[in-house]
């Protein structure tokens, strides 16, 4: 790499790295996949262009790391899937909206996937692969039950519901609600379809305890 | 109204109209609602852009009509009303699936609607408008369950959940199935949120209070 003048960032410094996603995430929040540029992220987070390019490939790759968000599914599942496999969704929804919320402020990253899949096929078939085969999709296969792959399309159909809601629609109380208050709003019905008895209510027993 | 040459649609027909809210969807679907123009929907439509505003008056009011759907609120609502209130969500999810499929081919108003709201914060305001105040809302009104607003925002969580699963995202066996599949899947979850128990809150009431 070319000798650069010394400054606290250095073009291999992890902190450029992180630069560009918060830029990116930012960015894609604001104008969609279509209108945000590498150029203009690479912009805002104060890099060169060809620094992206360097740690990310393509604006798709780019947008790719943006939507994994804080942590990624390999990190939340494992702690997902312990203890009671009845109450895997108050763990679910737990981690997954500390995700969403650590993800603020702005509300950009989820805003950003949101409003990305919604206008850009692409980005589309991103969020639907990230949905269902990184973390649904695991999650219902570990689980054993019948029909995982349509368990975790309706727990996809859920989560994608409350964010829509809470984050881009804002309908109240949901988008005022603590996530803490969320969690055993939601849960039941998550439990339902990850293990519940598909095509009958959720079972009363079950929504009434959340885990310790 | 000055002469005009005779073709099959005469300006103040009602197929001109129609042929608007036609190509106004269409439009709103493919670009979103800012780059959606009056200009483009009525060349599409094969009518003068002065008959767009002659109709609708505003890009706002030709977006409110075209979210509306094939049939409103009201025409839905006393059917759905009418009959056990322990199986209105099947009513319910049949009548809003016969909604969203009879709006194919190309799926474009549903699409549009939230591309629409997902882009634009105005489209966002009048989706959750018509989904609280209009529907959902006047729903659990008339049901006269406690926490009203509440049971209204979870049930919209779950029906614009199913709607950006099912159109835009596309995430299968969703996207594929049948509506006569889908109602037994979804409307015990819509059920619970309506009238059933949810979930334990100890701080509930600062949402919102019960009404008597």
């Amino acid at each position: 790499m070319p000798a650069k003048p010394r400054t606290g960032r250095t073009p291999g410094s992890p902190d450029n790295r992180q630069a560009i996603l918060d830029a990116a995430g930012a960015q894609f929040a604001e104008l969609g996949y279509d209108r945000a540029t590498i150029r203009g992220i690479a912009r805002a987070a104060g890099v060169d262009p060809a620094l992206v390019y360097h740690y990310f490939g393509s604006k798709h790759r780019l947008f790719a790391d943006t939507m994994e968000l804080p942590v990624s599914p390999a990190d939340i599942l494992p702690d997902v899937l312990a203890g009671d496999r009845e109450t895997v969704a108050w763990r679910l929804l737990t981690a997954v909206l500390g995700v969403w919320e650590e993800a603020l402020p702005g509300q950009s990253r989820v805003a950003a996937v949101l409003r990305s899949s919604v206008t850009h096929e692409q980005s589309a078939a991103m969020l639907r692969e990230f949905l269902t085969s990184q973390v649904l999709g695991r999650l219902t296969r570990a689980l054993g039950d019948d029909r995982p792959e349509l368990r975790a399309s309706l727990a996809a159909s859920q989560m994608v519901g409350l964010a829509m809601s809470r984050y881009v629609l804002k309908i109240e109380p949901l988008a005022s609600a603590a996530p803490e208050e969320l969690v055993p709003l939601y849960a039941p019905v998550v439990q339902h379809y990850l293990t519940g008895p598909l095509g009958e209510l959720p079972s009363r027993a079950r929504h009434t305890e959340p885990v310790s």
